[in-house]
């Protein structure tokens, strides 16, 4: 082995969507949580960070570059990301001499999102889960990807959820050292493959509170969010887990919506209020309260996360009277012109979404984005960084 | 007596804010409410509904009219108040036959409010608590206005609130019969006179759930409505009460504005949710915030009612930093041009509005209300029917 080889690994990794909504640390430096949580990991082909890690004697410093920018690996989690991946595999070194050391060499990591950050969409757990992959592949470690979920989780919390495909749980965990704090399969994503998302962006309006510092304020201060940590959302984990065993869509449906106002209602009840919702999230709530009226059952199902953006659940069988209702209002925006975007005919159902709701819908989606449930990190040959250990333009095209 | 004989007698009286809220009825025919809750009388210069009761044998029904347009009678709470005012002064009559027999004879009930009913104000408060208190005036009925309020509430909850001054209680009580819950004053006005509000009215967004049907469904839904009845309140109205004793404002404005976001909370978590607060209630939290923080203390402390308008409240030393900051944005609505409004010089507190803020308010606003604390009911002989019984035109003027 030359001592200048450059060793490399890359990966994609996908974002997720809460349908039961982490929300408050019971330990900041551990990324411990208050309450379970359960996702749907969505597909790659439309959302994914795709991540090379690289290492070798030649470069000086442990480096990342996040579309081409240049990122910190200075906050205490990542470094403990680092630090945990390394002692990982220093123990595979050690084990077996014939490996090469590569733990104590620096790291060059590239990252591209090939979604807008600007729009306001969590980028920062397939970040995560991405950059744990694509070390642990570096580094060839055995560990399984509930195994790795627990360094991701030190990462970014939801980024653990990150780690796997389908439908995934995030065990709350009693553990002190948070090791059974971890993520878990609760179905693949061939189970109900026929789950779909759109995703109506808001127009850009920054975040103005951190998820980080958001939480831990509602924990601090909100009379209310006892109740959600530790009746409510264990409670509604079981259920959920239910209804995505049996593919109840209207099960799923009306426990996602009524978890996500759970959820934000906690961040309105905290001092000073979140208030992550918009004029444009209101109108998407009461655009599929329409659809599901017009349909006589839930077929749409709404939440948000720590932002404006309204993430909608559906069957594929009801293409056409959930995306079709918002394409019929929204089909001057971006997002309709990839493959799942031309299936999407447009008519939808008359008169299901209000003139006002559809005008505030106007005025505030920029794009959508269709997407729906998928695989977890997958191993792949094209690398963002050069056999000379270079950053190479990233070749993915769209 | 000629038999033709017009009786009459003319009252105003004032909308009231509550800075405890009332959500939620644990008996919907008697308006019980699920939990206490106490708010602050508006003054009557700015604020009113000017009822005349009055009773001839020459009418043939039972009629109400406000600003000039007939209205109906038959609602089972109205009813319950007409039938609950004629039993006492027939229990008078009984008991002192001298007394004309008024109970017997047709009510002719003409009001008329100085406020945009079309800003969204509750103005159902003011008018029940109007028409009971005229006509309790009509028949001389000696009970007391706490006694009195126990007929508003059947007609409508928050109405018991407005049959008294200053800062006025409202027990939830516990007799089945409803007999205990009713309006108490906490102080006079006199108390904390100093004691100011400014409503930022919203621009013309029609209540999309009425209050009945809205509260009702959060108790049937919302998981965590029963902390907010059964605990929250219960301890939040001893620690208003013991703010409002000491005029502590600091005190007062912060649990107001907790105690308003908790509602708030409740309705979101409501299945399926009430979102009453709009960008434009959005921008009004954090321009209050915006002003405390300049500020070094909390000398504003919103709230919302079941709808958009923010209703901010200050005191008379802090008008220049609290409404000086919002005319300082919105010098151009209508509201600053009364005796109020002319007093605030608007320079406010400068930078204390973030640009985005000011922005929403700008867009959202469509007038101001400046108010203050106010009195009870007050007896007027400007009648709004003349001597031969004919509605007149409301002479009030401004």
């Amino acid at each position: 082995m030359a001592n200048s080889e450059i060793h490399r690994a890359s990966t994609t990794a996908p974002v997720n969507i809460a349908v039961v909504k982490y929300w408050g640390k019971r330990d900041a430096n551990l990324n411990l949580p208050t309450n379970s949580s359960l996702s749907v990991t969505l597909a790659q082909s439309d959302l994914r960070t795709h991540t090379t890690a690289s290492c070798s004697s030649t470069y000086t410093t442990d480096t990342l570059t996040l579309n081409s920018a240049p990122q910190s690996l200075s906050s205490p989690r990542t470094q403990a990301c680092l630090r945990e991946l390394r002692s990982l595999r220093a123990a595979l070194e050690d084990s077996n001499p014939s490996l090469p050391k590569l733990s104590p060499l620096p790291l060059k990591i590239v990252s591209f999102n090939n979604f807008p950050t600007a729009a306001g969409l969590a980028s920062s757990a397939a970040g995560f889960a991405a950059l744990v992959r694509a070390i642990a592949d570096l580094y060839a470690l055995p560990q399984s990807p509930s195994s790795l979920s627990l360094i991701a989780r030190q990462g970014s919390g939801s980024a653990c959820r990150s780690l796997l495909g389908g439908f995934v749980g995030w065990n709350v965990g009693t553990a002190p050292d948070g090791s059974d704090s971890k993520a878990y399969e609760v179905a693949p994503a061939a189970h109900w493959a026929e789950l779909r998302a759109i995703i109506l962006v808001a127009s850009a309006a920054k975040k103005s509170v951190s998820s980080t510092a958001g939480m831990q304020a509602t924990v601090a201060t909100s009379p209310l969010f006892r109740v959600r940590a530790a009746e409510l959302v264990p409670a509604r984990m079981g259920a959920m887990e239910e209804a995505i065993r049996r593919r109840d869509f209207e099960a799923f449906g009306a426990l996602t919506m009524k978890e996500s106002n759970n959820f934000h209602a906690t961040c309105l009840d905290t001092e000073p209020p979140i208030l992550y919702l918009n004029d444009t999230s209101r109108a998407a709530i009461r655009a599929a309260e329409g659809i599901n009226k017009a349909a006589g059952k839930v077929v749409a199902a709404y939440t948000f996360d720590a932002g404006p953006n309204a993430v909608v659940y559906y069957v594929e069988g009801d293409t056409e009277r959930v995306a079709g209702s918002f394409k019929r209002i929204l089909a001057n925006v971006d997002g309709w012109d990839g493959d799942r975007g031309w299936a999407v005919q447009g008519q939808g159902l008359e008169g299901a979404i209000e003139e006002s709701t559809a005008e505030a819908l106007k005025e505030g989606v920029s794009r959508v984005i269709l997407t729906g449930v998928g695989e977890g990190p997958m191993k792949t040959e094209r690398h963002l960084v050069d056999e000379k250990g270079e950053e190479v333009l990233n070749m993915e095209g769209s």
